[in-house]
């Protein structure tokens, strides 16, 4: 893991990349800011591209093989694909491709719903893409044959979302039509499998009531960065780490949509 | 006007070719179909490269060029437009290109609302991008230096119409939102300046009330080429008029929406 950045042994200045097909990989940026606040990010949203749930599998491959090389010539020390399509689709692939290590966010995902659920009744929710490719729900059923999983899409939790609406009565309203089949259920565990959900975990919890466990995964995927880092010496000592943003699309919405969701200024946001 | 194909003189059987960003221009179909039930219609959605909006003026001229000349290969008679975004950024270039009649769908909307409105306070509502490029407003203050437009932009309308919420609480709700800074002008007409839009026209006027004339510019846009090909006599005969899609996005994701849109079954969509 050494290499000619490394300014104290032990330790790794370089960023960490993230790329998401458009925004939600921001809310996974955000717990990573939180958890690892000496880490410079670079951030790349392939918005031209997005949303990667209606292209092929052959175009999602090429998206974000692309996206991954682009970040990796930014001398970046890690790789973290925060776009659920994406890691289904081309996890696999960049990791062979890429000399870095590559982190993808439906491992520690399903493994923190497994972890929290007590009676094994678990609700997905996630876009239209994520549910019809049921990978949440193989996977934490062939991880434990006890577990009954309830997968619902909530097509407009995006849009409502990037539109800035987290915490307000259309909020509401949405939430309480989608989410009305999984209250009817005795789920335990809601796993927010789509990376733009965690912005409204109020509402949903809300929705849900207190007797259900409302799983951010972003949380999960930065402590287990950490721990990584930790792990293998690599961690940054950066005071004042530095944050990029790259898009495909444009800049300006861009920059709008990611103060939003970051809820921190943004100096600027550069074409891909 | 004459062609090879004409079998009747004075009439004309090629179809009519409508293209759009996406989904949007089907409502200008459905009231073609409804009001000229013997044309023939080709539609192509560009859902690919959609929303339109997103992209920049040079983008989006490649686009609806690429769009207009892959209609105008299958021999259509006519090209309509039926995309706010590519009329006022394309339509001077692709009129110029083709060889065909090209209508737009802005001048009769504008020209409606002209023609219905008493006091000339008049709303417009569209996407954030036809809100930004003042288009409507420019025109209808231009062409009635009385008239006084004011403009909003409803950003969750079409997310929302795609998902096949018209009529519903849900719909309410975001009318509800959306309108409510309308609703304290004392405008008498207000028009639905975006494809999308006329799909909730029943919500939008409840909202609205009864003294506000809702303009759906659709059906104007249909009269407008009825009158044009009777003129011209180059109507069709077809007793069974055939209807053609493509889309240059999911074929599968597209069918199942334009028969929401168009409340009729399709055949099948096939990828441009």
């Amino acid at each position: 893991m050494l290499d000619k950045n490394l300014k104290c042994p032990g330790f790794d200045s370089r960023s960490i990349g993230v790329f998401d097909s458009g925004f939600g990989g921001l809310t996974i940026m955000k717990s990573l800011i939180e958890k690892l606040p000496s880490e410079s990010i670079i951030y790349f949203g392939d918005s031209a591209n997005a949303p990667y749930g209606d292209r092929t599998s052959s175009e999602i491959i090429k998206y974000a093989t692309d996206a991954a090389d682009f970040l990796a010539q930014k001398n970046i020390k890690i790789l973290i694909i925060a776009c659920n399509t994406a890691c289904a689709c081309a996890s696999k692939i960049i990791k062979q491709k890429l000399s870095i290590p590559v982190f993808e966010i439906i491992t520690p995902s399903f493994q923190t719903v497994l972890k929290e659920s007590k009676n094994y009744n678990i609700g997905v929710i996630a876009t239209r893409a994520t549910i019809r490719s049921q990978i949440y729900k193989k996977l934490i059923e062939q991880h434990n044959p006890k577990a009954r999983v309830l997968s619902l899409s909530c097509p407009l939790f995006v849009p409502l979302l990037e539109e800035g609406h987290f915490d307000n009565k259309l909020a509401l309203n949405l939430a309480e039509h989608y989410l009305k089949p999984l209250k009817k259920k005795k789920i335990d565990t809601l796993l927010l499998a789509c990376t733009h959900y965690p912005l409204m975990k109020g509402i949903i919890q809300k929705v849900m009531g207190d007797d259900v466990k409302v799983i951010d995964p972003s949380l999960a995927c930065a402590l287990n960065l950490l721990s990584f880092l930790e792990k293998n010496g690599i961690s940054s000592l950066n005071a004042k780490p530095k944050y990029e943003f790259y898009t495909s699309g444009d800049t300006e919405k861009f920059k709008n949509i990611a103060e939003v969701f970051l809820e921190k200024k943004i100096d600027q946001v550069l074409k891909k």
